[in-house]
């Protein structure tokens, strides 16, 4: 349906954009956290570059295989519910009626407000099961060609963010170094990230900044200081 | 609002479901590969409990605090889009009359249908700013005590799914008896979390047991693979 030009400010993000946050915040946090937990334990670098590099691996496609198989069965749930729905607009015509009434009641309609609109759905049994998707289940039709998209953005943006953090232990074999270089690095990408990100999902840009690199400066220290307990 | 009796099936998944299969689903796959991966480069067995116990604490906190901030957000998202729609109810009455009204042709309804709907709105604005929240937005209340039990649940997930494919690895030193342990172990624990996960989600058990083992068994082999030809 058409949508009034003022509308649109309300949706700051797509969900592609939604997609890139999902890996990229993984990405710059955890194979970040995971390389100064093992510089922690005084590990050589090329340890450290391999663990990273691994976990880039192993994020990546799980998050990508895992936006997929989410994406996939959110349009098989749709599908399903959509049938369900199909089959109660048929079958139990009386309660599907009482459950529309329901709705418009809930925004203060009286009966006789809400008498033509059953009889408008009575002619269009379609729109009747759309609106029952909508309303009633807050479901909409995902796109069909999401799944693939979705995960090819999610793990690209795993990989690139996890880059980052991982850069400097692959320029230089001194681990003290290179755990200083990817704290700068990577506290300035978080910043960046979450800057941007906020002004994406609306959020105050600032404060999306401190919360992004708070909360991977919180996991890449938890991760240190267990990896330097365990290796005592 | 009240739900007729038979509209529950529709729902078989809750947050607090969703928030343990988000966070277990990456506990048991990145953990897992990680560990094969580092096995791949024939590092010992003490490396691999290091580095994997740093990704499950960076995991999980970057994860978990993910899951606080995202509902938090969504929280704060909602409450700035219902101000925005209050202020537009009163002062672009006409535009959100129009917008109203689309919705309803949208589903096959005539102008004379829609009129007593508008009526309605018009006695009562706070009804007619929740339906547009609901049905031009597409957005629900959120709970306010869901992002803190959000983030719990999401991080105690990941670190149970977490321990799984690193136990064996604690167990002995022999890293290949460890690697073959950690596969049987995390293979049947994907398998027994995608048919559980299926059984929430409406998918077929065994569909979701197989898919969600296959992206477990792609991440660890990729991860496995990387980390043997750094290491040559």
């Amino acid at each position: 349906m058409p949508q009034a030009p003022h509308t649109e400010k309300h949706f700051q993000g797509s969900a592609a954009v939604r997609d890139v946050v999902i890996g990229m915040a993984d990405g710059l946090t955890v194979p970040f956290a995971l390389a100064a937990g093992l510089s922690g334990a005084a590990l050589e670098s090329g340890i450290v570059v391999t663990a990273g590099l691994a976990e880039i691996a192993a994020g990546s496609i799980a998050m990508g295989l895992g936006g997929y198989l989410a994406a996939r069965s959110d349009a098989e749930h749709y599908a399903s519910e959509r049938e369900r729905e199909v089959s109660e607009v048929a079958e139990k015509r009386d309660a599907e009626r009482d459950e529309v009434s329901e709705v418009f009641e809930g925004y203060g309609l009286t009966a006789a407000q809400i008498a033509p609109i059953l009889e408008g759905f009575e002619k269009d049994k379609d729109a009747w099961v759309d609106f029952m998707m909508r309303f009633e289940l807050g479901l909409e039709a995902p796109d069909p060609r999401r799944a693939r998209r979705s995960a090819l953005t999610i793990a690209g943006a795993y990989i690139a963010g996890g880059m980052v953090p991982l850069a400097p232990y692959m320029v230089t074999h001194a681990i003290g170094t290179a755990l200083t270089w990817s704290i700068a690095l990577t506290g300035i990408a978080l910043f960046l990230f979450g800057w941007i990100k906020g002004r994406f999902t609306g959020v105050a840009p600032l404060k999306s900044a401190l919360q992004t690199t708070l909360v991977g400066g919180l996991a890449a220290a938890a991760a240190f200081g267990i990896a330097r307990l365990i290796a005592r």
